[in-house]
């Protein structure tokens, strides 16, 4: 069963970690985060600059997240530091809750499953023997946890993902040329508060385990092959390819179709820019710094490189091959 | 119920804004169109080409549609402007037509979905509440059209292919480092005659809508991430990826593993050759120009910029490293 | 019903075409391939480096594949040339046996679908009609084999991989722009002990067909377009995308990310690097030959022009545009 939640502005404050003096009408009722286009008097918008708090300030919203006041007194404005951060909070606040599980009878899990509290199974979503699932997962419609996958608290796995898939690994036949599966009997280990995006798919060890570590949120048509091991809080756009046997350490940041090949090693808080791609066995470090192109290599390095071939291309003559 | 159909030559010409003054045979009937292998009296076939038109010449076809005669008389001839375009039209009005409804016993679909008229929905897949299909709409075994999602008429959804799922919208805790989902309640729109691909997975908008505009035609493992709008008649190929909040306007061509960064904007007619990339916020322009690489620029500027790093390449000396 | 295997080392050593010579002991009994964290008595491990032999020799397990035995004389060794190739063969022969099929109740199978002995078809998979599969093949949960697709003896499905959907191919109207699909009615063919990864999309054939070649095996988020002819005992690595009337020849080997234009073709055991890309139309040959980049270029001339760019990169000045 679900309930919706009702905040008053003052609820609303304590969540944000603000004291009662602020500006705001704390009477008023909030029920939903929206736009400015489908704002009501029960809703909260919020405003990253100055255009947006004029949006914002013309929108019926009963309550609006701002960084600054701008000089305009509306008892409805609440001044935050990050209001798209305070907004996302207020929408998990009010998101609604569940009080038990609902499996849907369409979804198939198998009778040695293990399933926690609170455990939410969409249509034709399958469950096979031996998988774990904890508390509030969300399995959405037609994903797939495969045998013996185990997933922690909080998981979401969008539609179509599928969780502990055989992993790509053969053994050449030096003779024949034929391929000989390499076993792949291990299992794959989702943490706690991890994302997993639409048709994904997250293979499980060989021998040994491959691990997605707590909070981090995969996207759409993500690969993430045999025995990889990724850390907290790490981000995996769309499409991203990881090959068999990564290590991604804590807050990584993977824009879209960047490839890792196999046995790559990423250090904490790296981040590769869209595209970027990165050869196997390579290390790359530095938190925050950013590398882009294929083999990636350092963002100011990569733009006077491609400055300086883009010259080329201009500088006089005809172009042609030699 | 499905019907099959047959066409006498006259109507084909009829089709094809023919008159009937035309050299081939009017009295014979086609119920098929096929390749040249497999042709028999009642098939169409067509040649592109002066080669093409011996294999079509030699083949067992019923009616054959050519650019020119090429000094030939045979009466299956059908002198066309675009053979391609013609057989292509062929088999659409020769293709079966329904007169219900086909709704799989396996599928799922939501109660408070709508259904438009002579709907085909395969086994196993999903429509979720509030979910609305248009008439003639044909979704795949497996598909998914989540919770309120819009399919415009005759939309078709491939195997596996998902619409509405969440966006990858976070918000990251600059103490903690932690996520949090920025909420993701939009809708996602797809107009009419729009086909997706298998696998394709497109996400709804945020707060807003996702759109993809009239006559658009979507590959495999294609990603379009929240709040894109996608313009008419445009091609995307397989995999694809368009992050969130993109602008891509009508009649665009994007070929394989294209990747848009987000914020992108593509102009009318703009076309992107295989594995190009776009930064995010960049604007493309110019109906017909061709854009290649990583960063995309023009396609002449690329193939000069091409020509010249491998000269550099294959220039003497000894490709170390200084 | 299933049945797991019990292996002596003598039967090993006939399997792996050792004489009975050989130094470990004969009489131990074998039922499991293990890891050296989790090996007991009756599991094989293998060692293909001096350092993993120390570890193996740690273990409990009873039997050790090593490719020396490096001056230690321990009862479990049994060395051979290849380590890895040997445990895979080792794990095919202990691997359970069926000797039956098992369909999952809540699969979909058309009744007019023909399987041969002993398959498996997993929960929420669909056959559709006309679908042919052989003897021993799996299909995954969620998996679907489409009209009319044929599969062969031991061909695996994983979870969610689709097999012959509708091609991407169309043709525009040039006066409207609107592009109308040109005719998908071709067959899909895939041969025997061919593999899919999870997720994975191979179209069927526009007018004739594709074809998947003997003991092939592909990764997750692999997309194979219409009328491509794939070789025998090729390896294609996650997300690599093939567009329409490929050819890719015998042995071939695809790294992850891919990418072939429409028409392009591969030689016999030519290897393509993560990421590269070949444009439509061009042919690539030599077996064991490495391409790299996009256009890909053999991996000599793509090393030594990296190093001439890279190097421009960092040469003295601005960087500035010009």
């Amino acid at each position: 069963m679900m309930t919706a939640k009702t905040l008053s502005i003052a609820e609303i404050c304590t969540l944000l970690g603000l004291g009662p003096d602020v500006a705001a009408d704390v009477s008023a009722k909030i029920v939903r985060v929206s736009g400015f286009a489908d704002a009501t008097v029960d809703s909260v918008v919020f405003a990253e600059n100055r255009a947006a708090l004029q949006d914002a300030l013309r929108s019926a919203a009963g309550l609006i997240l701002a960084r600054s006041d701008d000089g305009t007194h509306d008892a409805r404005l609440l001044v935050v530091d990050n209001p798209r951060y305070a907004f996302a909070l207020c929408a998990r606040a009010l998101g609604q809750t569940r009080s038990g599980s609902e499996i849907h009878p369409a979804a198939v899990v198998d009778p040695t499953a293990t399933l926690g509290e609170r455990v939410r199974i969409g249509p034709c979503a399958v469950i096979e023997a031996g998988a774990m699932l904890g508390d509030d997962v969300e399995i959405g419609s037609g994903a797939k946890v495969l045998a013996g996958a185990r997933l922690g608290d909080r998981v979401v796995l969008q539609a179509g993902a599928v969780v502990g898939a055989t992993g790509f690994g053969y053994v050449r036949n030096p003779t024949t040329g034929e391929h000989a599966l390499f076993p792949q009997q291990g299992t794959v280990v989702i943490e706690d508060d991890v994302e997993i995006g639409a048709n994904s798919t997250i293979d499980r060890g060989a021998l040994g385990e491959t691990r997605i570590g707590r909070g981090t949120k995969i996207d759409n048509l993500v690969h993430v092959g045999h025995n990889c091991s990724i850390g907290r809080n790490v981000l995996i756009a769309a499409q991203v390819g990881i090959s068999g046997s990564c290590v991604v350490e804590d807050g990584a940041v993977l824009a879209g179709q960047v490839g890792l090949g196999d046995h790559v090693s990423l250090g904490p808080g790296v981040i590769l820019g869209g595209s970027a791609g990165v050869f196997p066995g390579k290390r790359l470090e530095g938190r925050g710094e950013m590398f882009m192109g294929v083999p990636a290599e350092p963002l100011k390095q990569y733009l006077k490189t491609m400055a300086r071939v883009r010259r080329l291309g201009r500088a006089g003559g005809s172009g042609k091959e030699s």
